[in-house]
């Protein structure tokens, strides 16, 4: 194209901005029917999809991409079931759009409440998966929101032709063809413009690797929803249960490894360590779980338990390797956690009260749980219908992000005539 | 100081990040104690302000600061009632920290919800009043954060004179110092350092001229809640009650013209003009209200109206200035709105439901308001009890910012061993 990306990019701006306006306010209806049209036209489209796939997967691996990554790249049969399964549920959710709260009467007769609004338009920011142009464009196009999609390029046929079928399902319900964009260049300049035009795109979601995300908060001129590491603990109190310790340490660290909410790091305090850690070192030798541990631990499990380094204490292994602390008291634990974790989920199995309580106040996370599995850090699992991803900043949303999430609330103010005296 | 102005920044910010950990589990009766003790420590040091007060009076009057800037930056003993008042009633409203809402099963027997915490550290940047002081560092008190206050160098005096006394809240609390700390160079690189610490400032409220603001929010590492224009609107509808629409405009623009939530610009519709502007008009001749009209408004109202230029349609007045616009339908009311507006605060006039219901959701705006004078966009008049100022942001907070805009909310998590299978 001979515009320039600079050009391009503010096309595509524009042309979002308008769209918000138009989808925010687009009926329930009209929202659902885009949604279960997009899925139809993938469900229709299978042929086109993996062959627009193929395209990446032959260039991807040509250029020696790394096997791990060139599967998740793939549309399979599988992928894309589960893309159309994604539309038809994010479908069946409420939605969020114009829900009024707490109306109520003030002193001076005015009756003000808070309406959820659409935040406008969402910029997507995401490296290979193209499953992920579904996910994020059905849940800014649920809670009203124009997107804009910048996948990886090395995903860009796959992506186009999973937006074909969504323009397909935007036109059968009447809404603009600008409600989402994939951007159809791969000229990296692109995503220094998408998160430069606070004009156009009120918040940046990224969606990648660690690297990606820090480039992208550092240098956007917008606001961005964020999820940066996952060191997870579970803390093993005093007063623990064995049996409910054991379970949830299991589950925590082996269900899955490479999830963000996995657990990294177990705390054990020190009078109750001789019982639990023992079993459990042997369900995790048995899964192949490598564990690095003070020397505490070491003393108790034997020196095959290698030694941690003060790294180990900060690492996010998303891997079958654990790090085992013995700490004195609840407030070494609680120190532990908010010195080398990353706010994002933490657990205490406890069966007292008072020490639940302390947890739940003074661990500075997203997620604080009792007796229960850091795996549970998740949008479907809290209920949330589905989750463009955790945010582990503090400010607009904290944890699992769903549809509340991509919206805003403005005040309602009902009078008869009131003014202010 | 031989501290380069980097080290001291960083040395406040370090020590505010610890102490905003004990102010996050501080109980509500040491918060609330705190907060009363610094309202008898001020009244107690009345001589100690005026007399700290005076040098920066004298300095600025010296340096020939406009009197209008001059009279901002007294301490008068009514602004010190204002200050010892401000700090008892913050002290009553209730504590937002720890709150538990929407605490449900889910399907897989763990129990969710969410509860309400700090921000962590506030960053305020302000400009001559010296009791925004006190307002800034009750709330952010209150809500369990530590604040690092960045006053203006015109009110340095004033300003330690009131952080004296803040500290002597803190430490008959037991609450440590630096959980309100008053920046005490006056070098403008200090602004440049708290805006650029994500580290250890968790969010910036500038609270100022729109310049600062704009560079604050141009610059900042780290998010920022603000406040940019108030350009609003009364839109009186095809369906108004003539009364109500004269009582509330009247009010909106007169009853006080330097709000951020006072009217600037008119909008009527064409089949009523002639019934609501004579009258209206009227009013504000009397009152000395300059008017600014498109054609169809002069030509009703005669030429001493002058004409609007499309400037006036963006302009912010804070005066006795109005604009004033016939326009022949909602939609192009609406539409003038969000083109011209600046998303802070617009009304309608109506009797009719479509009508009403139709502007609450397509104009976007912090605050939307039926039958209500815009003057009532205010974090008291709302219930919020106080304010730290009105966001005219999406993100996070929008419309007026009262305690729990200075929160976040964390999911809770309780289980009896559940893990994830």
């Amino acid at each position: 194209m001979t515009e320039s990306v600079h050009d391009y990019m503010t096309r595509l701006g524009q042309a979002a901005r308008q769209a918000s306006r138009v989808l925010a306010r687009a009926s329930t209806a009209q929202k659902n029917r885009a949604l279960q049209a997009a899925a139809n036209a993938l469900d229709a489209a299978r042929a086109e999809l993996t062959a627009a796939n193929e395209l990446d997967l032959s260039a991807a691996r040509a250029s020696g991409l790394e096997p791990a990554m060139v599967d998740r790249l793939a549309l399979t049969p599988k992928v894309i079931d589960g893309m159309i399964e994604g539309l038809r549920q994010v479908a069946t959710l409420p939605d969020p759009i114009g829900e009024i709260q707490d109306m109520r009467y003030l002193p001076s007769g005015i009756q003000v409440g808070r309406m959820r609004v659409p935040l406008g338009v969402i910029g997507i920011i995401y490296e290979s998966r193209p499953n992920v142009t579904i996910d994020a464009a059905s849940l800014c196009l649920k809670s009203g929101n124009a997107t804009i999609l910048r996948g990886g390029s090395e995903a860009i046929h796959s992506n186009q032709a999973i937006a074909r079928c969504i323009q397909q399902g935007l036109a059968e319900a009447d809404l603009p063809a600008a409600a989402v964009q994939v951007v159809e260049t791969t000229d990296r300049a692109a995503v220094g413009e998408l998160i430069s035009m606070p004009a156009f795109v009120d918040v940046i979601v990224p969606r990648g690797g660690k690297g990606l995300i820090e480039r992208i908060s550092r240098d956007a001129k917008v606001p961005v929803i964020k999820h940066l590491d996952g060191v997870c603990h579970v803390y093993v109190d005093i007063a623990a249960d064995i049996d409910k310790a054991i379970r949830v340490c299991d589950n925590a660290k082996t269900q899955r490894y490479s999830p963000c909410n996995a657990m990294e790091t177990l705390l054990v305090h020190s009078a109750i360590a001789a019982r639990v850690l023992p079993p459990l070192a042997a369900i995790y030798r048995d899964k192949g779980v490598e564990l690095r541990g003070d020397a505490a631990t070491r003393e108790l499990l034997g020196s095959d338990v290698l030694e941690a380094s003060e790294d180990d204490w900060f690492a996010e292994y998303n891997a079958p390797i654990l790090a085992i602390r013995i700490v004195d008291s609840l407030d070494a634990a609680i120190e532990h956690i908010n010195h080398y974790g990353s706010q994002h989920t933490d657990s205490i199995i406890t069966e007292n009260f008072s020490d639940a309580r302390r947890f739940l106040t003074e661990v500075d996370s997203a997620s604080v749980m009792v007796n229960a599995s850091t795996r549970f850090a998740d949008g479907f699992e809290y209920g949330l219908g589905a989750e463009i991803g955790i945010s582990t900043d503090k400010l607009h949303a904290r944890g699992p992000v769903g549809l509340d999430g991509l919206t805003s609330q403005k005040y309602v103010v009902f009078g008869d005539g009131h003014i202010r005296t």
